[in-house]
């Protein structure tokens, strides 16, 4: 059971109203055989670091495998009016709507894949009007889980291969926005959530024991662990920072006792407040003194990679992370600045012709072609990505770098080399075969063995090398040179 | 049509892990009978604000009117497993969730109601496994609804009163992340959104023409201006800021001239990119120049409130203002920190007793009772809002202030005052009259127009005064007391 099964009907509507303007446009004017290609990807990674994970692409498989408009939806579209409140759009037209088939070409990066600026997560090549109409969605899918995919395996980078659960419900931005946050974040390397939801149709584990209002409800701290232990002898981390936290650690190695003598073992205990460094060292020391070494102490409060990467460093003694809020909305940087710009065109009749949109920062000029990614691996590491032109497959490896337009890179044509882009779609077709869950995160964990430690920091990460193939860059300037003149 | 209508299945399980097993411990420790009261709030007022807007309440009741486990929710739950991999539920306490019927009594502010620190949104009573469950739902859709329904309503103080569009849905943290975005956005004070699935079950305007992609398709900016205006005389904003933003504003200008000989009328030009204050001005000045007066100059390009201030200072001619990432993910402050804390107990056979959660700053300590909010009116304007403990009604109106101890606001006898928490449900049953969203989003907007001006602005805002009345303020003090004493 996927994310998109728990919706009733097709999610076309969720697009923009203006691609569905421009898809009457195009219709309207004899367009609708054009054929184009768009690429999305995004400009910068997140959070100032170094790369991102790829993730998204699921859900918007499931919505392709369903492009079609519900009758409902077309009786809506029916009601739009323009600004002289006559219908916005004609009855033949909303028609060539419900009948619409889906033909797109698409190829992707599989999720988990890490990526970098500029290069395509997704390219969609068919009628100029079925790739207007899926931009919006495909945008909102990739955009939010592969920010969140990232900022989940930043965290984990900073907790050093320590389990982190994701306990971001209450927090998130809406049903979905937890959902699809729960499982990027599990992708990009969390252990489990707290979402039971997410958990069902998912298959994604879930975690959870009690909260301060369990202890609260009792007449004492004893009693509320007491009475959580009697019922779920095999489930006992107990949250101990509702009186006072050292208190509560000694309170719960004593239940530790009451439940070994009947054959169970803790868990562990879980602190939620106050001075996360001093209190886990605290904590670790009475459970080791009592016996209870392998005891974990879960420690939550706001935290993220800084935090996590901070405390490792003050030595804090935390087994398990638990992290919401700054995880599930990725809440120093929300949203994935994620385009999906024209790069080739052709009208009935004519050519393929390339394009570019351009822009007063030279970087923002959007990359024209077909494109695919070369990577290029050398001693089981990654050394660098090259964006070519599918139709004008280069004889040489030779690269410009795109931060740097004086650096070329010229690859052995010995390396190794990996086309990310794989196909998803040909003619509407599904083509590919789904990974689950499991294998999508363990392929997000290979990906990132394979860089360079620096890659993966935090300050001033290292710039992996990405470019476009000299044949590439050239057709760009060209591009540029003629689009400045005013048009194409 | 309702968000929640989108679903195919109840969404009981949309919950956080430890409010099951809570809910086992007290069902295992025979305290299913027991009653809570808990309060939903928040301690701080979003993006450095002065208020906020209650938002979410419909998403809620339309969850609670169908609280109930469906047959596969039971099947997933069967299948957890504790640390000894055997089962973490018994069959019969999840046979009694099965059949649990909802029986809490809710009261709520309203939405589009203007609220403050440390006032309950919603008040729960009932059973304390059900209290338990719904938590977790109820603060995602209150802390997310509330938050962008309270960045609405500062963009649209910042635009003053200039219809501002919601264009977030490529942006926004998934898919009800986005129709939530839309949702409350509206209510807050936007005019329309792009996001047409938002329209079609929200009802909601939906506004939209055409974008780069469509410019770049056609050989120049003329005809792809012209065949725009071909298909869809009635909806025309031409995007002006493809090659050049002035030259593409002339353009828009003949072809507005073309569209009147045939009876049209331009609706405006768009700018999205470069200096939106110089080029708004220039594109006025060219409009009005032609005859052009009432055509709109729309502005987008990452705006929120302080840019929308901040071109207003510099006298842009901006008439409606596109906004998307900003406000539908809140960018500034992706997350609202509500809270749902434990008020009052009443265990099986005994009397209710009050409750705190304590924490190391007493503004963190939650407030006891069963809480009321009076809002106390003079000449027009809000004057301070009290809350109060419903079950010992206070005689006189005498009220401690919360962020300043040493206050003391007497409302005299005969001011007017409003309860503003009302009932939703009754013994499980829904007694609310809902509004619809042009409704709710009408209150928003009288509600403010009830506040200082001073409580709106966006720097050092004015601080409403909200308290405990004196008798619940004792009772708190006391009940700090006892707990720190361990346990109450």
């Amino acid at each position: 059971m996927g994310q998109l099964d728990i919706y009733k009907e097709p999610l076309l509507l969720l697009t923009d109203l203006y691609q569905l303007t421009m898809s009457y446009g195009y219709w309207k004017c004899g367009r609708s055989e054009d054929l184009a290609v768009f690429n999305l990807f995004f400009r910068k990674t997140p959070f100032k670091g170094g790369y991102a994970v790829a993730c998204g692409l699921e859900v918007a498989i499931d919505y392709l495998k369903n492009f079609e408009f519900s009758k409902s939806d077309i009786e809506y579209l029916a009601t739009l009016k323009g600004n002289d409140e006559k219908v916005l759009f004609e009855k033949n037209f909303l028609s060539y709507l419900e009948e619409m088939k889906f033909e797109c070409d698409i190829d992707a990066v599989p999720e988990g894949t890490v990526v970098f600026p500029n290069e395509p997560l997704i390219r969609v090549k068919g009628p100029i009007i079925q790739c207007q109409i899926l931009e919006t969605f495909l945008l909102n899918s990739i955009n939010f889980q592969t920010l969140v995919a990232t900022k989940a395996a930043r965290i984990a980078t900073a907790t050093q291969g320590e389990p982190v659960l994701e306990f971001g419900l209450r927090r998130a931005q809406g049903i979905d926005g937890a959902i699809a946050a729960s499982r990027s974040a599990y992708i990009g390397g969390c252990s489990a959530t707290s979402n039971v939801y997410a958990g069902k149709i998912l298959g994604i584990p879930v975690k959870g024991t009690h909260a301060h209002s369990w202890v609260m409800s009792f007449d004492t701290e004893e009693q509320a662990f007491e009475a959580y232990a009697e019922a779920m002898p095999n489930n006992c981390v107990f949250l101990v920072d509702t009186y006072d936290t050292i208190n509560g650690v000694k309170q719960a190695v004593e239940m530790g006792k009451k439940l070994r003598a009947k054959g169970h073992e803790m868990v562990g205990v879980r602190l939620d407040s106050g001075d996360l460094a001093m209190l886990s060292i605290e904590a670790r020391k009475i459970l080791d003194e009592n016996g209870f070494e392998k005891a974990a102490v879960v420690a939550s409060n706001d935290l993220d990679e800084w935090l996590a990467q901070s405390l490792k460093m003050q030595g804090a003694k935390i087994n398990i992370w638990g992290i919401g809020t700054k995880l599930v909305t990725a809440y120093d940087q929300p949203a994935l600045g994620g385009v999906y710009k024209l790069a080739a065109l052709k009208r009935e009749g004519e050519d393929w012709k390339y394009k570019v949109k351009l822009s007063e920062q030279a970087i923002k000029v959007s990359n024209p072609g077909v494109q695919q990614v070369l990577r290029f691996e050398k001693n089981n590491q990654y050394i660098g990505d090259m964006v070519i032109n599918e139709n004008e497959k280069p004889s040489d490896y030779v690269m410009i770098n795109n931060l740097d337009q004086t650096k070329k890179h010229k690859f052995d044509q010995s390396t190794k080399v990996t086309e990310i882009l794989e196909p998803i779609f040909r003619q509407g077709e599904c083509v590919y075969q789904e990974p689950t869950i499991q294998e999508i995160q363990q392929r997000a964990k290979d990906q990132l063995g394979m860089f360079q430690a620096g890659v993966k920091r935090f300050e001033n990460p290292q710039q992996y090398p990405v470019g476009l193939e000299v044949g590439l860059n050239q057709l760009k300037r060209d591009l540029m040179e003629k689009a400045r003149q005013g048009g194409v």
